[in-house]
């Protein structure tokens, strides 16, 4: 039996994502024909996709919508007891909504929001994906052959969130879904906390809360799929540039989890992450890195900066991104 | 309180490794001058190392012996609780062997041996490395700065043990301490399971069993280090050969696995993998990749085979591989 | 004025290569759809291709016929003078056949035949590529945007012959047409020499000789297109992988030329090299590097070895090449 | 015959540069320990040192001086008729100075200034490097084993110098040693040349001059060598940063000559380039790419910009440069 006092991990990992876009053909242009990825279904305003190297049914769900923004975020659940767990916990915080019959690509779910109105589901039946005969790899343990399309990213990473009050939103990951800080950015000691790095898996972050300087709720900051290399970011800068994409940032190494990125508004307006490399923690007892104003250093870890867009542009739209021209003079490091 | 049927993960991932060699001084200067690797201690006949990445004070331990072979391999529990749930149970089933009070790295640790006859160790307590000021790097959350020097290998990654019967340890694991089977090679249906992959946490395997088709019980296959990209891997491969290091295979890409590297053997000759790529498994409900005879395909997944040499050359050495020369044979090379 | 000693560099570069194929659609298919080449023009029974960097109008004819094989080499001068100064000779020793009018791509040009019954042609007047709108990059210095599509390759690398007498058709080179000897394959002091790597530009070679041991003529051994580094050439072993192109031999890193490489069969049945690193000389005094068999040492620089169809597959078809299990016999794949 | 109207190749390559430094000691440490070069020679107050991949004896000329800047270029010809032909042509129009018995590295040169005052020289005869045993590599066409120690630039590549006059010292190159331009940056038509990029071999450019808005004569912008790959340019910018060397720009990707790199100051002052990419020229009838305002689009083809130190920071220093947080807002992108 287990102790009392241990920890138990009921989130497995991130599940899905959906984003609201106002221009769905040309988003679903984007991530198909430019990011590479594959349309596994549709229903209603919805089309479902997925990476290459995605084992599940869907990892995105993208959803014609008014404006761009954060449809919600789907999290996996160790089991279907960690599931009702987390429900029952959930429901009697006040933080529950209802539970689902479910969506393509997975079973029943309990829906709720954080506490900065972010809507998100969690659930444990999880339909994988089976490759059609044109469609399966030489390798039998990869889910799909590498068709070379576009980009290619692999699989999806993680996601962005904005919010007034990152700590509120941080403590409610960790004492309600178990999720454990890896990195926390707080320029000063007692000040506030402008972005938490989060996970229940050996990745630097599933989620990320960062600060919203407009004073907005419940905005994406941005998704992150993942590449297994620098030389497929590099690659996918000139796609991107050759596309008339904006690339709002990198190619770039991040102080905050070492990773390689690339920022860009896909077509709907949503900023995405292209991202690679990073460290993965093992350790059960890690603990939190915290970048203070000093340790921040150069902005970036080789110098520049990251646009004043980043304190400011989420989805929805609220405050415009400042021009390129405008945007490279600030140094803050938002993942 | 968590369902009685439900699976508690009491081991967080592999500690550290200990190698014994023949050779004490070539041996060290091969993981410190070529791999890249820092001294941290040294005690007795051993000298303990770290990779940069590695967020503990020691993950490979060198312990000059009369032959080359594996010391121990241990294992790091999610709690002290888990390391006592897992020794009671090692005792009663026989396995057990005793309590040490720890060594240089790490507190109190229970002994025991697979079903081969491999030692291994489980314990809870860590030391951490701190980076001396002339070690640090300027990213607070890497443990020591990148020296640049040799291969520059990153944090350990797995261990790789010869066996005589694959499904009897694979088992061991399974049952006794939660390790979950991801991939496994078992050429005909119904036939010998020659090589099984199995891990605790998202890597593809923290440790492999294949078979030793020589028959001995207790050898090592390999131990593995990790590096971030396959450009240093290639790096890799010339800083090997201007060294002297017999460079037993690759660089290439493994079909199990998916990942790029290299086999080498150290000076103490035993066998050595630089290992990048491969997958990560998130799924809590996984389900084991069986390869027979004809999803082999050809070998190695981009063609090409392994040297015979791997069916049968392990540490302590039984059998002698074959020379350089028959393994693979000279021929014409036209560009 | 010159003095009547020094050398006249005549040849400007490798200007494109005309194979043939029994498999006219295959092979088309195989050059834009898998290397990413870009179809702009056709004519009778041929199309004409060039690589995203390449910046002429073609650098690859294709053409039906009812064997593989080279169908010509066609050469560019450094200036109309030089063209007919090297025609002039041609004819006066006899290799020479006759003026043509010129072809698509360029202008008027002068035919002949190597040593070996290899057909070559000369030629000034060369047609720039020029992209229509939709083609064109950011980059006004790029002759078309990069499309990502399939591998990409970026342009015609080199030309590799395969004939009875290396030494004859190397001076013939030298002394017609003012190729340097960069590289030679010689075993044994004073024995035959298997291969010789000449340029009249500072790339290792821009045409190889390699014996045909199978003692045929005029046969070509390879045509190979560059990447401009390592990652492509491994994302392009998985995509010919994928596509069922068999990967005759690499990825691996040559001895001579110090380049980093992968062979396969075209569909139709020729050999194509995809061909990256490497070195430039620029000394105007280069003494060539001779190869003994004791220099050769292992085979291939990291080891391992090319199958032995390297010394009997070449095109037009005579001794057919041994099967993939022959050459690479499947063997075991632990991890 | 050659045609008096043809062109005559007179310069082979850029031979060496001499860089001045005001701090030796600090200057010998950076090129030997953190770009990982060879020290081969040292006379009087100079050391000579060349990169792993250079065939020369020496690429490199350090010299002890009060102040940061340029020593001179070596050019090495294509002949000895070359150097007499060219001597006397500088001699005749007054450009000439003087010649001298040579250098370590090299023998008889003849000394000249160009338009804005940089000091150059041409010679002939050139010792080749020859590795003693233990620097000697596997591969013996390479002049010497890769050790692997720091960066590890391969090779010199080219030089840059400021000047009030880009189109005067452009046509000086061009008229008198027989220089091509390869891309010139004019934003306006008809309006001031503000760069120039000239090569005598495929290399995009051997030599650039871009001009000096400070209105200084003779100084360097810098020195660049290269690498063989993207990933080893990222890899060098983790090394320079935790070595606390400034990395003034970079990494990212130039649309002029389409490379990636890195500039950074050696403890010295001099800024120094690191290369990677780009691509070669084989036509003998380039058309030089204009770059307009227009057609310059974001600075630098990914976006962001280089440092407004770019206009007006050279050694020897006279405009201090500015500070990283304000240096960003610029587009302005020599090379």
């Amino acid at each position: 039996m287990q102790d009392a006092h241990e920890p138990i991990r009921d989130i497995a990992h991130l599940g899905h994502v959906e984003l609201l876009t106002p221009k769905p053909a040309e988003s679903a242009w984007f991530f198909k024909e430019i990011l590479g990825m594959e349309e596994t279904d549709c229903q209603g305003q919805s089309i479902y996709l997925r990476a290459w190297g995605d084992y599940d049914h869907c990892t995105l769900k993208l959803t014609e919508a008014p404006q761009a923004g954060l449809g919600h975020v789907g999290w996996r659940t160790m089991s279907p007891q960690a599931l009702e767990r987390r429900a029952r916990r959930l429901a009697e915080l006040g933080y529950g909504k209802q539970w689902i019959e479910g969506d393509i690509g997975h079973g029943r779910a309990y829906q709720f929001e954080d506490a900065d109105g972010h809507f998100m589901e969690i659930y444990y039946e999880s339909q994988k994906y089976k490759a059609a005969p044109h469609m399966s790899s030489k390798l039998i343990n990869q889910p799909q052959r590498y068709t070379g399309r576009g980009i290619g990213t692999k699989r999806i990473d993680h996601v962005n969130l904005m919010c007034s009050d990152v700590t509120l939103n941080r403590i409610f990951l960790q004492e309600n879904l178990g999720f454990q800080l890896r990195e926390c950015l707080q320029p000063e000691v007692d000040g506030i906390e402008e972005g938490a790095w989060l996970s229940v898996t050996p990745l630097v972050h599933d989620i990320a809360y960062t600060r919203d300087f407009t004073g907005n709720h419940g905005r994406l900051h941005h998704v992150a799929y993942w590449l297994d290399n620098r030389e497929e970011i590099l690659r996918a800068a000139d796609l991107l540039i050759e596309n008339d994409i904006f690339l709002e940032a990198g190619p770039a190494k991040h102080n905050i989890t070492q990773a390689f990125y690339i920022y860009l508004y896909e077509p709907g307006g949503n900023r995405v992450e292209l991202f690679s490399g990073g460290y993965l923690i093992f350790a059960p007892d890690w603990e939190p890195v915290i970048w203070r104003k000093a340790e921040r250093g150069r902005g970036v870890y080789w110098g520049g900066t990251l646009p004043t867009s980043f304190r400011t542009y989420g989805t929805p739209v609220r405050a415009e991104p400042q021009s390129v021209q405008e945007e490279r003079p600030l140094t803050f490091d938002p993942i």
